[in-house]
């Protein structure tokens, strides 16, 4: 067996499998329909249906106005937008964030922090990972400055989850615009924008069996920013740039689908959780786990701490050699030799390896079985 | 006939149709191999050298580094990026540019210049719409700041085409930073970027039959600027964001392919614009082509500009009812009333319609007489 048997792939957190129902329906957008959304002609006039279309059905299922979801080329640039016109077009001065933050926005903040444009204050977590909620109201309550509150609706490296109503009710409260990095949750829980109270949320449809390179930007129709990215009148002047048409298609493909069966795939998922959860328990003595795994998290991540010694440094290296895709971080760090800022700021033991477990649809108790055994072998 | 007419595509400016073989090269991204570009284990890698094999590709056709090319979500992207790191990064506090620029230029110039971070100046036309090097220089010589200087290679609407070796020679006497449009260039001509004088250009895949949503900007390796979209390390700190995999896949093939038959198509497609040239005229009294159509010019685009009539009013309209696609102005313009700056600029003549045909390798003489043949009617 070893690097003769199947691949294993539990790292649906980095990116999932384009679902080939998606990839059905972007199809006549790669063939036969190609006109510019922004032509007047029919040929274009088709093309910028097939937009509307898309985003009506993303209003939706999100429960907001269709004038409110905004088609972006990623996760990424939709946080970088929120970020930046919270602090330049809305008056906000003030950035309140976590330390555990994904790079998307944590590096947009330290951008805007170092260019003079806002102050910066990291709302302190608790033991399990999750944001201090009177630490949050005390940082609100002592700003003499309007608040930008930028917190991730999901961690995609410990699965935690915020309280999205209990964080933008204190940012009502205060005044404070709510900017909230959802990419790991459209897709995966039910939304409902309309009675939600955040300004900002984002989605990357490749976390849900979407394409990579689009996204979404909600802007709760109450704030008016300008664009992140300047020049021809797409998106009704809010992003520039002739459409990625494909993908935007893709997009609402995926969450009408994702959506359709989400009860049944998420409790399919959170058992493979719990049952991965267990057997490694079993077979490897010590074993941790990291943020609030059973409680106010993720059904698709598992975050798994091991003793540190000769074998288990090498880990990742060795599932790898068995065909079996995890990640030691998030995707984005994966390559770099600093190890994961999540991990650092809930448990800052140098005596672990971790490893980040995720699950999709795909995956079965067998997989599960399988790496089980290899994890025995390994350690 | 009228409706019920095959489509005739005379809008390749505006968007090209995808070819079939770069649809096939982006396939097995949209299947198989669909592992996130910056992970670790052998599935990830997989798609790293997929980028990293594009980027070779598109280096070595424009002959530059390939450490000179990023991948971004388009052109605008691209000029935005460039435009905004000359200012923030390279110590540029005095914009030159023309007033035929692309949006994604005078947008991103003009946001700049109203948020107070440079002086803005526009450089004169002579009356064949190409730049007045001697205003240029006058400009350049003038100025007591350091400039940016960003001037298309080729524009969209009258298909004029600028010396980027004499620009790019002045810019460095002057010490300027020169950023050059590209978009209507790249995949249509030849380039050797490591001979020509220019910091930054930018290109767009959807411009020569590859995939929407994806494009490059070139940045000459002597000068370092910071992203503008922040966040994981994608593009070697330099884009962040999970890549567009089969778009930049996308994007190399295009290029390849383009490059390949280059010579082929581009006589045969400015033969398609002499013709029809010739035919209009002969057709229609009065009809006059704008910019230096048959001098310096894009082989692609044909700029006429016919006599205002109540026929010729209704123009793009019966053409459109004719199933035949062409444009009044740029795509990013076409649905908006202003009309066109372009024009406006360099003729500003009440008294006449402006339409744009743009050819590609799949258009026909005989689509060009069954056009001619409709506008006669028309008109
Ligand atoms: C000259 C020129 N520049 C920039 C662009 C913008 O490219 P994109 O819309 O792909 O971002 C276009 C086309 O739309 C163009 O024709
Ligand atoms: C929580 C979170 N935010 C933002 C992103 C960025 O999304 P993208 O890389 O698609 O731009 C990711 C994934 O990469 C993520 O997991």
């Amino acid at each position: 067996m070893s690097n003769q048997s199947a691949r294993i792939y539990f790292d649906n957190a980095a990116t999932t499998s384009l679902d080939p129902v998606v990839l059905e329906a972007m199809m006549p957008y790669f063939t036969d329909k190609f006109g510019n959304p922004s032509s007047i002609y029919s040929y274009g006039r088709e093309s910028r249906l097939a937009i509307e279309t898309a985003r009506k059905t993303v209003a939706k299922i999100l429960n907001a106005h269709p004038a409110e979801i905004f088609f972006t080329s990623g996760g990424t640039e939709s946080s970088n937008t929120a970020i930046t016109a919270a602090i330049r077009d809305l008056g906000c001065r003030h950035i309140i964030t976590s330390p555990i933050e994904h790079h998307a926005t944590s590096h947009t903040v330290e951008h805007v922090f170092h260019s003079g444009e806002a102050a910066l204050s990291e709302v302190k977590l608790l033991p399990n990972g999750h944001v201090d909620m009177e630490d949050l109201e005390r940082l609100l309550a002592n700003s003499s400055e309007k608040c930008l509150v930028t917190l991730m609706h999901a961690n995609n490296e410990i699965g935690n989850m915020l309280d999205l109503h209990a964080v933008g009710n204190l940012c009502k409260m205060y005044g404070a615009i709510f900017h909230s990095d959802t990419v790991q949750t459209v897709g995966h829980f039910p939304f409902d924008l309309r009675n939600t109270p955040v300004h900002f949320i984002t989605g990357a449809g490749h976390k849900f069996h979407g394409p990579k390179g689009v996204g979404i930007l909600y802007i709760n129709e109450n704030v008016k920013i300008k664009p992140y990215i300047h020049g021809g009148a797409q998106e009704r002047n809010m992003r520039a740039g002739t459409e990625n048409l494909y993908g935007i298609v893709g997009f609402a493909k995926a969450l009408e689908l994702a959506t359709a069966q989400f009860e049944e795939h998420s409790s399919y998922i959170k058992g493979l959780k719990i049952y991965m959860m267990e057997k490694v328990k079993s077979v490897v003595r010590g074993v941790t786990f990291n943020g609030d795994t059973l409680g106010r998290s993720l059904y698709t991540v598992l975050s798994v701490s091991f003793p540190k010694t000769e074998k288990s440094e090498m880990i990742l290296f060795n599932l790898d050699m068995n065909n079996i895709c995890v990640s030691g971080g998030s995707a984005c760090t994966s390559g770099a030799d600093q190890g994961s800022h999540v991990i650092r700021a809930i448990n800052n033991n140098p005596n672990q390896v971790t490893v980040r477990f995720s699950f999709s649809k795909h995956n079965t108790k067998e997989e599960i079985d399988f790496v089980v055994e290899k994890l025995k072998e390994m350690i």
